[in-house]
Formats: structure tokens, sequence, C-alpha cells
């Protein structure tokens, strides 16, 4: 909210002067008695430009502006995702700076609220599905595999294919493959940005319908997480991380090339980083001490 | 390189098409005796149209394709590194549907290689260093953060100040600023693609250029993960994990929420989904079993 308004105040003034002077190149252009490959050349590139930034030359799409409210939340949302569509892009050097210093605590913190998300709903849609399968007589590989599975099917259902299907029911223009192609595009966070929704001119409830995607956008980033995490948890068990040698899900206590930042075991000297809370838990022969026993120790 | 001759030989055709229709269209437009408004509406639409996929109108632009070999690995890469520009999109179908797969598959093998760089790099780019920063008397958590610093500092100077100044000089259009935006949005996956290097008419070496791009991106993106994960460690030491209750970078068997997806322990039966190996290896009281004792017990 903080960041759309920061936004739609830097950005909206020079997209106003932007979208007046390409008012004026097109009346002016019109007025020309007749054209010629050159002038028209001149005025393409100038239309090109305006185009790159968001600001068309077409009479019906010169309404709404792509810094309001609600688009420019959506920008937000876009950078601090990394989905970044680029439909519309920040023109004044300020914006740009803003992006910067937006993006670099943004990025950070969304990925915190998203991690702390998911963390919180691995028991009530994992630990809990799987330990139900179990219960009911599965044997543990094939119940995580089972839960994985319908996790997918699900994933694919309410989060590609229905919302395709509402795209391209809401954007004259989408077929059902685009919706479907946006949706992936968009949850891989690539984000090409040739399809966002809501750039039709003449849409209803626009700002409404930009807040939907917002929110869709956020929930299946945090669904595709989740399914990322359940798939490491299951891979974890069917030994693939081990056989791959890359860090597990849960424990790394076993690789020998996860050693701790810092080093617990100097051999011939006594440790001078020890501090006296840590010192005062000796440490067991053969025990691999890590973190915890210089922040709990 | 397999994704770009596949991306090339799918879209090139539908591109050539493409362009040969935008300079009829062209022709056409300039043999008119006079413009009107509706004429130039019209055709201007259709300008925007083939614009948003990547062909433009202008002479002087016309002459390199978005799909030759550089340029589709350049988007192939730009795929499966997640930043998607979308200075190109696929104009068919097919080429959609195949971008879907191929970020599919390329997306998760990327990260998956990104991941095991990472892991391999950590003990000579971080665990060495605070060692020897240790050795010299340093105490661990002061010798984790100005290490940290450290690499944020080179990693600046390094990824972004540097790449800056190289794009501003061999861009004609770019700024220093712009330059940095560049960098940042791209090594961020943000990928807005207001700023696209090699895109603009004449450069020399340009599939060279582009080449080398790529390869920056790849590594900023791996030192951007090791940069993560080093302040993920330093958190971790610093409590900084504990207080905001998020997973530890290194282990996590204290969180309570964090159980292990198989329940190990049912307290009346015969656990039903033990198998032969597993049940081999007694159950320590109070140890908290996890995908280990399945895996390797």
């Amino acid at each position: 909210m903080f960041g759309a308004l920061v936004f739609s105040s830097i950005e909206r003034p020079v997209e106003d002067k932007l979208r007046r002077d390409m008012e004026v190149l097109k009346q002016d252009f019109l007025n020309q008695s007749c054209v010629n490959a050159a002038s028209l050349e001149l005025f393409l590139v100038k239309v090109m430009t305006a185009n790159k930034y968001g600001v068309s030359v077409l009479r019906n799409s010169s309404v709404t502006s792509n810094w309001d409210l609600a688009s420019s939340m959506f920008f937000a949302n876009t950078l601090v995702t990394t989905v970044g569509y680029g439909h519309t892009t920040p023109l004044s050097d300020t914006g740009k700076a803003f992006s910067i210093v937006y993006a670099l605590i943004g990025v950070p913190f969304t990925m915190l609220v998203l991690t702390a998300c998911v963390q919180r709903l691995m028991f009530p849609l994992v630990l809990a599905p799987v330990g139900l399968l179990q219960r009911s007589g599965m044997e543990p590989r094939p119940a995580t595999a089972v839960h994985f599975l319908l996790m997918l099917v699900l994933m694919v259902l309410c989060f590609f294919l229905a919302p395709a299907a509402v795209f391209s029911t809401l954007e004259v223009s989408w077929s059902f493959l685009d919706g479907v192609y946006f949706s992936f595009i968009s949850l891989c966070t690539i984000g090409l940005g040739d399809f966002v929704p809501g750039m039709e001119p003449g849409q209803k409830y626009r700002q409404l319908y930009q807040v939907s995607v917002m929110v869709y956008l956020f929930v299946g980033l945090m669904m595709m997480y989740l399914l990322l995490r359940t798939f490491h948890k299951m891979a974890d068990l069917h030994g693939l991380t081990t056989f791959l040698q890359l860090p597990r899900c849960e424990e790394s206590d076993q690789d020998e090339d996860r050693e701790p930042i810092v080093e617990s075991k100097p051999d011939d000297q006594a440790p001078p980083y020890l501090n006296d809370k840590a010192a005062s838990r000796p440490l067991e022969p053969g025990s691999q001490p890590s973190y915890n026993t210089i922040n709990k120790g």
C-alpha cells in the first residue's frame, strides 16, 4: 500500500506528461498534409518508446492510468514477488531508484512471510494427511508419494486450470491455453508479461479484478512453495537428495561438506572464541557441534 | 542449447511471417493518399500488437531476428532462471506450450544446479574465510558479520556496479543508473524487461554479447544465492531465525511444528510400516526419529 502510494505519486505526473505529449504528437502527425516514409518512421519510434513504458497512443486505451492506486499496488506486488511482468515500468530515475530500494526490502520480507506461512501450513496440509494415510495402513514411502500426487493434482486444478478458465472468460482475447500459460509463467515467477490481466480497455471493476489477481498470485506462490517443500521432504525420504548430494530438507548433519560455519573443535589450543555460556557445556566426543551449541548452550 | 534450437525452429517462421505482414502493412499505409484518424488508429493497433511480440516495424531494427540461435538461447536462459524479461515472447500456441514444458523441467533443474554449485562454493568462499578470521582471534559472531559485510561489498562491486559501468558503455541509451537498475532487477529475478542488453540495432558481436550476459546472469544468480545462504547462516548464529520462528539453515530438530513427515513412534501397536532394515535398528528412547532412520537405518 505504501509502495503503491509512492509509485503512484512519483510516476503518475511523468506518465500524464508523456500521455499529453503523445496526444499532441498524434494530432501533429494527422495534421500533416501527407505522410512520407521518414516522418512515419520518426512518429513510430516515438510511439514505440511510449508504448514500452505502458503509454499507448490508441484512443480507447488512453482512459485508464497505469499508475492509479490499484495498478501501482499490482506493480508493487509483481516487484516483491519477483514475478515482474514489466507491463508497466517506472519512467523516471526517481521511480527506478525507488524500485531498487523497494525490492531490496520488499523481496526478502515477502519471502520471509511466504516461508512463515508455508511452515504454518505444513502441519494441516502435509503432516496430518500423511499421518492419516499411514494410520490407514500404508507404508511411509507410498504414503508420501500418494499424498504428493494428490497435492499436485489439486494444485493443477485449483491454481492452473480453474484460473485459466476464469481468465479466458474475463479477458476477451485470451484462449484457455493463454490462461494456463499465464498462470504457469506467473507462478514460476518468470512473469514474461505478454499476458497481463486487467489491461484490456473497458473492463468493468478493473481495480477489484487487479486486487483479486494479486491475491491469486500470492496464494498461488505460497502453494507452489508448499508443493516444492513437500517434494523436497518426499525426495529426502526416498533417498533422492542423498543420491544427488543435495542439502536435505530437514537435516544436514551427515554431509561432510556441510560443516558448521564456526569451527568448534580446534585440536591443540583452547578455543579463543568460546564464550562462557558455550564453554560451560562440554562438547561430547564424536558429537558434531553446530550453531545450537553456541546459541543455546 | 536444445531449448534454443526448438524455440528457434518453432518461432522463427511465425516471426518471419509477422515481419513480412508488417512490411506490407507499412507500405500500404504509406501508399494511402492521405491518412485519417481511423486508418491511423487501425494501423497503430497492428503495429502495437506486433511490437508486443518483439517485431518492430522500424526500418533499422528489422534486420536481426529475435529467434536466431543466440537470442533463443537468451530467451531459454531467462525462462529457466525465472528472470523472464518478456522482451520476446512465443507467438505461436506451440511455442507457448513448449515454454510451459521447458520451464517445468528447466526451472527445477537450474535451481538444482545452482544449489549444488552454491554448496560446493560454501567451503572456499564462506567456511574457510570465517575460519581464517576466527583463527586470527575473532569471536564467531563478529567474524561471520565481518565476512558477510565483505561479501556484500564485493558482490555489489563485482555484480552491480562493474556490470552497470560496462552496460552503460555498451548500450548507447543507458545511463549508469539504468545499468544498476538492470543488474538489480535481473539478479532479483524480477526481470521487468524495460532494459534488455543487446536489443539496440547495429550492435557489433551481438551474439557474443548475449552469451556473455547469459553467463553474467547465471554466475550473478549463483552469487546471490550464496549471499542469501551466508546471511541465513549468520542469522542462525545470531539467533535471528529462532527469534522469527523460521526454519534454520542447517538444523531443524528443535521446532515443535517441524515434526518428521513420517510418524515413527506409534504408542500401542507394532509399527506396520517399519521394514526389516529400519526395525533392526532400535529407536532410542527420547531420540527424535527422522527420515534418516528410514533411509539409512
